[in-house]
């Protein structure tokens, strides 16, 4: 089974493709789609939304897996960053993907097995996941195959209980 | 010139379209794009966006015009339109059409002539600039309006700046 984990922003969307075999999980892909601050808000919004179909027409992912929109302390970014998630599962629901949806506090358990967890303590269990020599640059990409990783557990979790999608 | 003014919301996205002809406004379509709170949230992005498609296809507005994101006290909701007017944006920028993006207080200022204009005063501008016999229901539409109208305003007072946009 192959995941897309989406960490939707408007300036930086990070990315990460899976693939799920038995109990490992291999590294397809990753990075990070890029929009310039100087352009407006609706022409940065397209281009994420075109990243994320061409990356799903390009692997085909079985399902996808995004974190859930959480209050930060910054009002702004958060109003932000919903409206990039908005054409994010926009481009997931065009393509029939399924999609999960993750608390920060459920990442940090899924990946380092505590929800305390810093941002280094992540990155290097996602290496570690992926048979990584080092965390995948940049954080944004890290953070989203986090999310990946996170899914990929629920589905397990899901399948040893017998459960269907 | 033909305008949209749509007021995004995951369950209700107002909009209106109004025709500007000299100083003269005439009523082309409004109404409401209704999502049920049961269906899961990509589903009813896809259904917003498809919907605003469609309204610019029929239509063929020149220009498009929405409110600027602001804090709201309950920021639940406010992250929750957030993702629904990431996909209007996006339908808008699909159909390159040049959008403009104002205030609340530039909207009641703009219709009724002063920033602390109540919903019902709003609702009553609208009418007569419309010349309807009552304001037009529900409020997302109504309000959907105001903004149309406060974008035609303000592309009048570009034009008559003689300003190209």
């Amino acid at each position: 089974m192959i995941i897309l984990g989406i960490d939707p922003g408007t300036a930086d969307t990070g990315y990460g493709l899976i693939e799920v075999i038995g109990n490992s999980k291999k590294l397809l892909d990753y990075g990070c789609i890029n929009t310039a601050a100087g352009f407006p808000l609706p022409l940065r919004l397209e281009k994420i939304h075109y990243a994320v179909q061409a990356l799903i027409e390009k692997w085909r992912p079985d399902e996808a897996a995004v974190e859930q929109l959480f209050f930060s302390q910054n009002i702004k970014t958060a109003l932000t960053v919903a409206q990039a998630r908005g054409v994010v599962l926009l481009a997931c629901e065009q393509k029939k993907l399924l999609l999960g949806e993750y608390t920060p506090l459920q990442v940090k358990q899924a990946v380092v097995g505590y929800g305390h967890a810093d941002k280094k303590q992540i990155q290097y269990m996602v290496a570690r996941f992926l048979q990584l020599e080092s965390a995948p640059k940049p954080d944004d990409a890290a953070d989203a195959l986090a999310i990946a990783i996170c899914h990929a557990h629920f589905c397990q979790n899901r399948s040893l209980r017998g459960e269907s999608r």
